[in-house]
């Protein structure tokens, strides 16, 4: 049985280099291997050059008992990462006929035939564990040497397929061959920064070694993994709650929003869904984010029937019954405004929460009285109602400050129910 | 004069290797050098550990004329970047004053009195060209060894002050190193897929070596990078040109959408700011997404008043006017409701242009007639209505089948405007 005892990602890409995308693969499977407990001490990009992979590849493996592999499994000809770590292992390439299968079986799925390219992600090196992909055509592999102790892990580039691929194969394949049981549950926290979070947990963090607290900010919230080490996953879960208890009771406690909750859209529509109630959104300044979101989540056709963008005033005024004489006075960005905007929509279409967001996303746009980031959030329920006033600040990007309201709304209209 | 041949990045932070941050910096930096015609072979991560980062170093400096660190530039004693460097290239360090003085009153400025370990920051490498920092504390530098004809460069890690120090500082002193002039554009491709394009264009693409073509997919299209390099930007572009006039009479032509567009809403608000028209989406499927898409765009404002999500039936006959008949014979998902929730919605916001999306986004829902991935988006203008059926696969996340359906409804809604 090889033992991994360190680890390193090499992502594989012209792209990376020419700085058209940026590496999030790396830094998913490096979260991921620091939730398995498997050390990660270099990360790497090469293009799509079979002498700097190879060159690159001989440095990882001399070095690294595990070497992940990111991208160049694709159909082109410039796709070179499986036919070079076949080399440097020394094994032929033969066609793995039930990776052609899923590949025909996927293209005819669509109304699509396979062009002779696409072949060439169905040759595997002989001895490699082959990953499946349920989310495109390029299946990822694994080349195990027993003698040397080393492995290699190839996974596809786009992350919409190694994302999945990593948790629902790799992740198994990996606990095989490490000793102890590691168990991470991930604290789901909106409305604290992440200073704030550490300053209040630093003492707990520095003092306990067993389960780990790891925090990390993502998309304007954070993220407290903690992550327990023991005989088996009932242990490691008992350890875990015990630490989120602790957490609890401190003054991050009330912005925790759930414990491997996924998302602030995820847990707000189990939320309704719990109590059987319906919401909709009247969107100015995120212009369907809400709705979006709210909608990422698979079954929420059950809490939501629909949702309106009113980004022109006669629009908010027609549809949700903003009162002329509001936007007159206070304008469309006001907190009179948001709140009107949430009880009309709530009306238009019969919902029993209704959410709103109006604001100056920019670049441009902004006064001195209203700059780009002054945000109004708004919920009109049973016996609630409530406004939040954001400042997002004028360096934030238009996409943040569209995201971030977008969450705050989803926040308030869980605090609102969950309240109620 | 050092001549800069090739570089390559090196980043410096253990939370890099956790995972717990992308690494933007190294992509920001990547398309800087790739605009500046600088080769770059190869992006490396290691952590805040001394031993593992001077041998990384090491060997970017054995390969690469230009090595540019980012990060580990802070107070505190785990950066030691600055530290590194300096030995590695044999300097000693100094207090330099004017950056202990820029920091000393940028904490002034804040009410603040500088802690010990912030001069940290202000020791440089003796001969060093010091970057000031205008958006943070840590200044930048370069130290260079005419006699290896290496340059190092290190910037501070915060995304928020390495990439204005970079444009505003190093671009200028990269631009004295470097000879040709290098110039990229972008042919924006929607619908056909990447090994499709590929195998079109293989002649083409093996052929030139001057300007190359690079394809990428991304995000469900396509994206083909022309490159050239020339003795100024004019000729540069004119070379980028006639490659694309080559390209654009292939079958590969009909489904360029732009140059450099952006993104397909960005490429639809502009044709729309032209034709001064408006539009408006029905959404089911999407649930916000297209309206979403259309809003990222700074400016949508005049060209979208509002835009509705429709994703309950009784939404669809109240405001849409999708017949009740319609969905009793065909369902929701059909190319008759879609074509009626694109007339409804431009009829409803007043809007030019409407278009639609109805289908089964999954993971749940389908059925043998309807799967999972089959999507109808439909589009509605003077003189032009049509209706696109989607098989996206059953396998396909919710996340794509709803992304990609988004597209197809941007795709069609241009190609309906331009057409008329």
């Amino acid at each position: 049985m090889i033992k991994i005892k360190n680890s390193e990602i090499l992502s594989v890409g012209t792209e990376l280099l020419l700085g058209d995308i940026v590496n999030t693969d790396a830094a998913y499977v490096a979260r991921g291997l620091a939730a398995l407990g498997i050390n990660l001490y270099h990360q790497g990009v090469v293009g799509d050059n079979p002498e700097r992979l190879e060159e690159a590849l001989t440095l990882a493996l001399g070095r690294s008992d595990l070497v992940i592999l990111t991208g160049g499994l694709g159909p082109t000809y410039d796709d070179l990462t499986k036919e070079t770590a076949a080399r440097l292992m020394g094994r032929s390439m033969y066609l793995h006929e039930e990776s052609l299968e899923r590949m025909r079986a996927r293209f005819a799925n669509r109304g699509l035939t396979m062009t002779e390219n696409n072949k060439k992600q169905a040759l595997m090196p002989e001895g490699a564990v082959v990953f499946k992909n349920d989310y495109g055509t390029a299946p990822g592999l694994a080349i195990e040497d027993e003698e040397k102790g080393k492995i290699i892990i190839m996974l596809p580039g786009p992350p919409r397929e190694l994302e999945p691929m990593f948790d629902e194969v790799v992740v198994p394949y990996l606990k095989k061959f490490s000793e102890r049981v590691l168990l991470s549950k991930t604290v789901n926290i909106f409305g604290m920064g992440e200073s704030k979070v550490e300053t209040v947990l630093k003492d707990i963090m520095l003092n306990s070694k067993n389960p780990t607290l790891a925090p990390y900010a993502k998309d304007g919230e954070v993220l407290l993994r903690v992550t327990a080490s023991g005989e088996n996953e009932p242990e490691c879960s008992a350890m875990c709650d015990e630490m989120i208890a602790k957490i609890r009771e401190t003054e991050v406690g009330d912005y925790i929003y759930g414990i491997d909750a996924g998302s602030l859209e995820a847990a707000l529509v189990n939320e309704l869904l719990k109590q059987g109630k319906t919401i909709a959104a009247a969107e100015s300044c995120t212009g369907g984010y809400v709705a979006k979101r709210i909608t990422n989540v698979s079954g929420s056709s059950s809490v939501i029937d629909g949702s309106i963008v009113t980004y022109a005033n006669r629009i908010k005024e027609k549809f949700v019954g903003v009162s002329h004489e509001t936007l007159e006075r206070h304008g469309a960005v006001s907190p009179d405004t948001a709140l009107q905007m949430a009880r009309g929509v709530r009306e238009l279409f019969g919902a029993d929460v209704g959410i709103s967001t109006t604001g100056v996303a920019g670049p441009t746009g902004g006064t001195p009285e209203k700059p780009v980031g002054r945000v109004y959030v708004a919920v009109s329920c049973d016996n609630h109602e409530e406004v939040r006033e954001l400042t997002l600040g004028e360096r934030a990007t238009r996409e943040y400050i569209r995201f971030v309201s977008a969450s705050h709304a989803l926040d308030l209209a869980r605090r609102a129910i969950v309240k109620n």
